[in-house]
């Protein structure tokens, strides 16, 4: 078991009954863990070259502001529908019931930058599908898709098979 | 005029008509001018110990988490209602119409804790005192509240007048 491990606490039945959630908020209140976690995260990068860190909205903002300081990089928020204040472009993708919207800024990515996505967990994969497409409709080149914990019974790697997928802890 | 002003962008109308909203994220996207405002919102703690950072949902996890790195603090996440997955205790503050509510993790403060809490923007302090209120419940002490913005025409220093405040950016 990797020492992060044991900050990350488990939720019965959040954010709906029968989903076990597993929450991070004990991994950033330790400056230890979160230093470790960053590594771990860094360690995934292995030495490659990275214009921009796009975080995804709220919880890949943690460790995506983080990773950017560290490599040098800019970073990218992706919000949901009507949060970016400037001109976005938008992609719909499927949720269990019904649809949502993720937007970026138009000027966030320029043709060629090399692209780090990242967020706390890989579960279906649906969201991190339609930001790769955000990023690749302003020319961005993916350079990997970087999560805390990948929940792997969801298969969320199928929905990524075009681009490099890298997980701290696989569940 | 300081270097970081020329990353901070006017977006009129946004989110309602005839406000000015100063978006951000030109900053985010430029690792130096990140690294830049990281130094000078560090600057406005001047030394004091803090053994954790609150940051406010959404805009305020970004620095949030850089400021608690550098001062080897832990991060803890302020959210809106339904949002945080453990038991939680909530401040409902009033809004220009309305109310909304805020929550933090009763375990995200241990009685004693000397805390900092950081926002992007302070607007007319609702927010902040909100956050304030909930610190206080769980028996941390306010070491500061550390914005990024200050609009000083909405004259928010005064619902925190029990706290010291300091703000990178005066507008």
């Amino acid at each position: 078991m990797k020492a992060i491990e044991s900050y990350i606490r488990d939720i019965n039945d959040f954010p709906k009954p029968g989903i076990v959630f597993k929450d991070l908020t004990p991994l950033l209140n330790s400056p230890e863990a979160t230093k470790l976690c960053l590594q771990e995260l860094l360690a995934q990068v292995d030495g490659q070259h990275v214009d921009k860190v796009v975080g995804m909205e709220a919880r890949g903002f943690f460790f995506g502001t983080l990773m950017a300081q560290a490599l040098n990089a800019g970073f990218i928020p992706v919000r949901k529908s009507g949060k970016l204040p400037y001109e976005t472009i938008s992609e719909t993708y499927a949720l269990e019931y019904g649809s949502d919207v993720l937007e970026i800024h138009v000027d966030a990515i320029k043709p060629g930058d090399r692209v780090l996505i990242h967020d706390d967990v890989l579960a279906t994969g649906g969201t991190a599908a339609a930001v790769c497409k955000l990023v690749e409709r302003l020319g961005g080149v993916i350079v990997q898709c970087n999560f805390i914990m990948e929940l792997s019974f969801l298969n969320g790697k199928d929905r990524l098979r075009a681009h490099a997928v890298r997980s701290v802890l696989t569940y």
